[in-house]
């Protein structure tokens, strides 16, 4: 790997060819742009090290003008839009006809994060283009930080240019080699691939295998993948490609051009196929280049928060970062059911709002029980008791709520009422029971992708939970849409999403959204949004099994939009203990699954396993007691996509330190400084690592437990099995 | 014209053929059913005095079997429905297993209707069918009266067939001639087409003259009509062809085709081509066709409302008959505007809800007013003065929420809030000076078609509706739908029409609603539905007119399925008067207008004219301040489609009757006896008649007033002018 030589007055080459250009504070980046002869706006990419990306084109295409100001009198005439001529070109014709340069500095306080303190700083470029032939402005605003480039389209109020639907966003990122890539197939309903590891003249040969079979899946092309996606360059440069604040728009894909080795953005559709409704004044979401000489590099980066507005929710003492266990794993695996009965075919249910629709509702007092449905009281109060013995903040129950006997792969639009228990699910006594407890409780919202049904229930959901003591859902949309036609990641949807959140926020409520759109630093306008799936979370372990390397190639590409409910921390690797038709495993060893609580952040960790599962294993259990949810500091040890990831991270709330790594079928050697603890300060460290003997397939319950007392000179050297990882707490000597 | 031949004991010369018959309790109609040689179900219909409908297939053509029942496990291994065998006859293989005969007889009471009590009086037939090859089970329920026929699909809860997708509906009407027929184009998106009268061979040459421009259409095929579809045979056979309680299904159209004389049921496609989705148990809405010797009976029949629901609103007593004028007409001309201001170029509202999602909201406060805003303050009160001074119960006001100057033609997302007045529209002033009048006001809800924004904001635009004193509210639905792709009258949005209808019920409010599906009789069970539009109304008269025979076809056609909110009572026809730039002529004469408030049934009926207009005809506007709007009884004198129709109804609440008569291009002298009248009781007749040398083209203000003293025993005669008609009204003489 060659390195990234650092050469600040360099003279970069092809400068003079572009009217405007910027450089990063550090001067290290330099970003020029300009417009083509055609009149296309484009830029390019380059480090003093050379270029990153190549001249590359920016634009759009319409699928119509704004139609003409339709006036009262047109509402009587009923003039149509269509008998405009339709301009379709948002991408050539432009000149510049101003630009400003300007630079920003703060440091801002996260609600939760990695860290408790952000910087944002950057030099801004706002280029102004205009089309002179349809009288028509179009601003790029450019800021260029340190560690990388976020850019937006402005659409600025003007009189001639004022509603648009978008045909399809044209941002280039030319690539200026054969990359290697970590990505998953671009799909408009799923994002739950396993990640492929690939050249970027690889993607297409990969496309199918990737493809796997899923609840809801729209594949979007032959070359289109997700974002984030990660590359590195032979030369070790590190860059990732994502988004930053995708509100009010579509989710973008990149659709990989062999011919010209280029990237190009690719919006998920509408049920018409349309791109986005856009009314000016408008802008795009930020596309975000992160650019490094390290995987630590990418993994430290705050491009995608500090593209995102400050925080809109004015009071945040209600917003906490909770770790949880919940009545789930066995369900996932098969040893018990969300349903309550087998004996009822067709789910009704009944609906004051809607009795006009039903025939009859469904009598669940009459139907007789599977005996396998998870969500009854015992069985909550049991994980109630556990969540406040092991000083778990908060118990997840699924399939607690009526409808669960026929929600999936229907399309049924009246679905779920998000109210109405089972009969075996006592809701008062388990609030109650919590409350004495102190264990909160997490509500549970699976949608079925049926989003009018949920929006036209959410208030009376919303009002039920914060009667009954519930602060957080985490809510689903398993299956197709409905609206049928409409995808996971239209602008639809993520207005939809968002619309949750908000209205969330008026109950004082956090949300936790599984299947909605991959997050793009959203969290840091809306903390209450405290989690998202959006990939293939531990659930796929009972599902056939993730692969090896999944957990340390996520934080390169899922997780840079924000944090993800992994649900890690199983320490049965064997499905088939908890349901014989299962014979999936877990691939992972047991301290791996210690080690992703610090690997994966989230400021929402579940203890996956069943409690019986934790209670044979309690010396290992301890350190899930221990770690915390919220960080004052991480450092980024070691970090190579697909091979190994190992970071520190200081506790918010006290001067702790905690370690996780988790390392691929290879297992790595990891060497430790640990500088980073205070100097002068003692640490008793516990270091949970993988046995000698261990393996992820043959071996993975096998570790080891360490006790040191430490300080900030000491280094450790600890080896990780195939699939395997560590962790260590670094408590403050007493 | 050949008379109807009453031969009650007649021996059906085909009924051999049929397993299954049933008579009608008058035994005047026959009715066949029985399974085809391969297996289909079909009908027929026969009179005494022939073939009404010549056998006519019955089934569906599914867009996929239903998936098998998703498990638990399926939700884990997303095992996929697309891998199943696509089964999608349900046309074929049926056997009839089992049949049942019934008989019902009873009379109720509408909270509201053209008569105080209606009898239901029909004779039953279930049939039972078995489709052994999918193991299926289909029953059809014909309803027989003695004016027409009724019936549905219902699908029994059954374990082989829970879920299923219909690509089309296959509903036979086989006609026995090439009738006359009075129809409109077939279109997913509008009703808004003038009326053709033709035959069935003429209907594809007329298709393309129909179709003539509107705000949101989408023609359904070349030879496609809507229904209720009005037919007369050469033999003086008159038959209506439409649809009751369509609840949680689509539309239906008409199909004609030429090769088999038969109309086939088309129904109205989702943004994916479908055009259902069902769940057992469950039934299609009712297949309704009404036979009659005369016009006026085909008026009489009460079989689209007797084939829905009784009602299911329990306390009705706020449910009100209204009579209203409003803030609108001058609009709808051009005199006047629904915007506040031309110097918005693009409004975005300001929402707590949403805030993330706008970068700016429009500052109403500080936009400079056109000065053409008609919802002010004072032009409101104006109209409240007018309503309480001539005894209307309410005041409509359009254009006073934000939101108006760019509203039409964009598909905007978040168009209105439906809570937020104008600057020049003081709601609590209007409300309390409404409130001291005893003058209650009609609340506005243009939703622009964006049905996702109206749902969100329903609960908070309906309060505001309790809280300002608003008991009624007239809802819009002008462009095309949002979520885009999406119907008027699909499954979808007939479920939002009818969530509206029963949310408002929770709020006591009343719901009018314009531009939405047409009615099939669901104001039985919901009687706070009390309006719709669905068709041309008067507002055409201002965009360059109705035809002339429209009020004489509408009754036919339109009303077959419920009330319409027609907006009558122009008394200036000239438009111009209003806005020079309008050319348009109200195809009308005066008296005519005045008839219309007795020939278009309807609970809700608007004084649409100025204030000023009435006032310069104050002896013509007495018959609408006289008229009521709900009725004990009501006679069809005599009714001719496209010729004539002359109704007398008795007032619900006193002895008075009321007469109108509206007639086409050609006039009409009608011969009235007034037999219906109490005998021996003495009546003051007021008779508003055209003036000899009136015509709507010519001269349509010149009218006559006569008054009388009447009994049972007198006839009248009058002659109406081309596009005339005249009122009377016969107040018991004290």
């Amino acid at each position: 790997m060659r390195k990234f030589v650092l050469l600040c007055c360099l003279c970069f080459c092809t400068m003079h060819l572009f009217s405007l250009t910027l450089k990063s504070p550090d001067e290290r980046l330099l970003l020029s742009v300009d417009v083509d002869n055609s009149g296309c706006p484009y830029y390019k990419l380059e480090s003093t090290a050379g270029s990153l990306i190549a001249p590359s084109h920016l634009g759009y295409v319409l699928k119509r003008e704004n139609p003409e100001k339709a006036t009262d009198f047109e509402y009587r005439t009923f003039a149509k839009s269509e008998t405009l001529e339709q301009k379709q070109d948002l991408f050539s014709g432009f000149e510049i006809i101003n630009s400003q340069k300007s630079s920003f500095d703060e440091t801002w306080k996260p609600v939760w994060g990695e860290e408790s303190e952000i910087r944002n700083h950057y030099n801004e470029l706002l280029v102004c283009f205009h089309q002179e032939k349809n009288d028509r402005q179009m601003n790029i605003r450019f800021r260029l930080f340190d560690d990388g480039l976020g850019f937006r389209y402005e659409f600025p109020d003007q009189k001639s240019f004022t509603y648009f639907v978008i045909k399809e966003e044209k941002t280039e990122f030319a690539m200026t080699d054969d990359h290697k890539a970590w990505w998953i197939a671009g799909d408009y309903d799923t994002q739950e691939y396993a990640y492929m590891t690939t050249r970027l003249s690889g993607i297409r040969g990969k496309m199918k295998d990737d493809i796997t079979s899923n609840a809801s899946q729209t594949p979007a092309g032959e070359t289109c993948v997700q974002t984030s996606l990660m590359l590195k360059t032979d030369d070790g440069i590190y860059m990732n490609i994502h988004e930053a604040a995708c509100i009010d728009y579509a989710t973008m894909h990149l659709n990989y051009d062999e011919k010209t080795n280029t990237f190009i953005s690719h919006l998920t559709p509408d049920a018409c196929g349309d791109k986005g409704y856009m009314q000016t004044p408008c802008h795009s979401p930020w596309r975000t280049l992160i650019v490094g000489n390290s995987g630590a590099d990418i993994l430290a980066s705050r491009i995608t928060l500090n593209l995102n507005e400050p925080c809109k929710i004015e009071d945040t003492s209600w917003i906490h970062p909770t770790k949880y266990v919940g009545v789930w794993w066995k369900m996932i695996v098969g040893g018990a059911h969300w349903s309550y009965t087998d004996a009822v075919n067709s789910v009704k249910l009944n609906d004051k709002k809607l009795n006009g629709v039903l025939q009859s509702a469904t009598d669940y007092s009459t139907a007789e029980p599977s005996g396998r449905h998870a969500a009854n009281t015992e069985n909550v109060k049991r994980h109630i008791d556990f969540a406040a013995e092991h000083g778990f903040d908060a118990v997840l129950v699924e399939g607690w709520n009526q409808g669960w006997e026929d929600w999936f792969g229907h399309q049924k639009d009246y679905v779920f009422d998000f109210v109405t228990p089972y009969p075996d699910f006592d809701v008062r006594a388990i609030h109650e029971y919590a409350a004495q407890r102190g264990v909160k409780m997490i509500m549970h919202h699976e949608t079925s992708s049926s989003v009018r049904n949920y929006e036209r229930r959410l208030d009376e959901a919303y009002q039920f939970m914060v009667d009954n003591g519930y602060p957080a859902v985490k809510s689903g949309y398993v299956g197709d849409i409905v609206p049928r036609g409409e995808h996971h990641y239209s602008q639809w949807l993520n207005n939809h999403y968002l619309y949750c959140i908000q209205k969330a926020a008026e109950y004082k409520i956090m949300v936790n959204a599984h299947e909605a759109t991959r997050p793009t630093g959203i969290c840091r306008t809306y903390p209450n949004w405290i989690g998202n799936e959006s990939a293939r979370g531990t659930e796929y372990e009972a599902f056939g099994g993730n692969t090896v390397d999944h957990t340390t190639i996520l934080p390169f590409t899922r997780l840079i939009g924000g944090p993800m409910d992994y649900t890690p921390g199983i320490f049965e690797m064997d499905c088939s203990k908890i349901d014989p038709n299962n014979k999936s495993k877990v691939r992972s060893t047991l301290t791996r699954q210690l080690a992703l609580y610090v690997t994966m952040y989230s400021p929402l960790q579940m203890a996956a396993d069943l409690p019986e599962n934790y209670e044979r294993f309690p010396d290992a259990f301890k350190f899930i007691e221990d770690v915390p949810v919220d960080w004052q500091k991480s450092i980024y040890l070691e970090a190579e996509p697909g091979d190994y990831i190992t970071i520190a991270r200081k506790d918010k709330n006290s001067e702790n330190w905690f370690v996780g790594s988790s390392v691929d079928e290879n297992g790595h050697l990891s060497e430790i400084k640990l500088d980073f603890l205070t100097p002068g300060k003692k640490y008793d460290a516990i270091i949970y690592r993988d046995a000698k003997d261990a393996s992820w397939d043959k071996n993975p319950q096998a570790y080891k437990i360490e006790k040191h007392t430490v300080t900030s000179k000491d280094k450790l050297k600890i080896k990780s099995a195939s699939g395997g990882g560590f962790a260590i707490s670094l408590m403050i000597h007493k």
